[in-house]
């Protein structure tokens, strides 16, 4: 039995990639004014195809999924069934409820679907985590600094000379006995991804907000790849890139892979 | 058009009743050791049949769909069709994710599902609850101070003399120019419904945690409905009553509501 956190660690070095595609598969974002669903799942199979091998891990938005509906959700099984066994999959949920009900969503995301990981909300704390976490090969990743411009709102409010994301990386360490816990700490907080790194040392970091969102991908890969892994999530700029040919996509995702191994030389 | 907190005042008075019926369908709570999807659409029918005039609201929790992947979201889409118009229905879905993916989550639950209100978390922010309240006539409950053991970890952390949670209700009042932000604080914090009452008067309370976790109802009603609405959830304690017969679903919500009656007479 190989604890989550080790899993990911040993694809990030057997895959030479901390790179995790992310899926937010947003009909608009194809261009024509009316998308179907069989459209949409065309493009996901082509961006899973063009990039598997060098992606370290996939990430699937589940709003993306649920806008359709069952159908969406249909769709999401066939995703996941296009999936190769050496990438880690991560189901972007941001799920957070009381334990009897988190169960529930524990039983959807990693028996159902399938993900290897998921995120989840902090703000209900212990009980809401602890059904995701019981299983040692599935991990989570918590919210902790998000990317998007209100996460200041409530993640900067101050307590006793720190930030509440301090608080909630520090719960994360707390969470984290079965070596299975992670954090979501956004690119566009370059400074503050080393802060919550020295909070939190060895728990794997899942930075996303680069590409669209502008985050820092130098910053995001030395300080979050100090004393534990980072993988560095792009969704719009590898799933969207240039004119959405199989090669396009592949190209960027090489790109970005290529400027994350210059920056770790 | 009516902003959705003022349609909530007039359902509840039309319907004399604050009751709330939540749809937290667990398999294991039917007893059998196989419990079908059919046996538990069944039995969600029957809960609907049995109290819909009863009932101001009902909340259906989206986990107990989603464990069934696309089958448990039929079965909801399904669901949906069986509410009349003169209840409010809730999905609880505690979403909260990035603008462009929090629209997603919008279309899904207001226009796909046709939810007239959804909850949320606060985690990430103003530009997280944006895209869910732009439209007057559908409405929010934001997380404030959840009913679960665990909710102090996060929302009871001191914030310059207050907790967390006040700043969330702060927050939820900022939120509310469109009159479609309520707030959702559980049972069994007692105390907090009054404190929080004072943060946020006039906007309505859904309050969790009657029942099988325990909570204050003559407090919840009073403090709730002092300035402002409150919808009382009770889910277990209606949906398994006695021996899930229609009629002991039936009496088990008749008994809610007239106790509520008597606390408010």
């Amino acid at each position: 039995m190989i604890p989550f956190n080790s899993r990911l660690s040993s694809v990030i070095q057997t895959k030479h990639s901390h790179l995790c595609v992310g899926l937010d598969l947003n009909p608009e974002a194809l261009g024509a004014s009316q998308v179907s669903l069989d459209a949409l799942k065309s493009h996901a199979f082509k961006v899973i195809d063009a990039t598997h091998d060098l992606a370290a891990a996939f990430k699937p938005n589940l709003a993306f999924f649920e806008r359709w509906g069952s159908a969406g959700f249909q769709w999401l099984e066939e995703t996941m069934d296009r999936f190769g066994n050496d990438t880690i999959i991560i189901g972007d949920a941001k799920r957070g409820d009381i334990g009897n009900t988190a169960k529930q969503y524990a039983h959807s995301l990693f028996n159902h679907f399938g993900f290897d990981a998921v995120t989840l909300s902090p703000y209900m704390g212990a009980d809401s985590i602890a059904p995701f976490t019981s299983d040692p090969e599935k991990g989570v990743f918590i919210l902790c600094r998000t990317s998007n411009p209100s996460a200041i709102d409530l993640q900067n409010q101050p307590i006793g000379g720190e930030c509440l994301f301090d608080k909630t990386a520090q719960l994360c360490v707390e969470w984290n006995d079965n070596e299975n816990v992670g954090l979501v700490v956004g690119a566009t907080a370059p400074e503050e991804i080393s802060r919550i790194r020295k909070q939190a040392p060895g728990l794997p970091f899942l930075i996303p907000g680069i590409g669209a969102q502008g985050g820092d991908l130098e910053r995001s890969m030395t300080d979050g790849n100090s004393n534990g892994d980072a993988l560095i999530n792009v969704s719009r700029g590898i799933s969207f890139a240039g004119d959405m040919s199989e090669k396009a996509i592949r190209s960027a995702a090489q790109d970005y892979v290529n400027q994350m191994q210059d920056i770790m030389a």
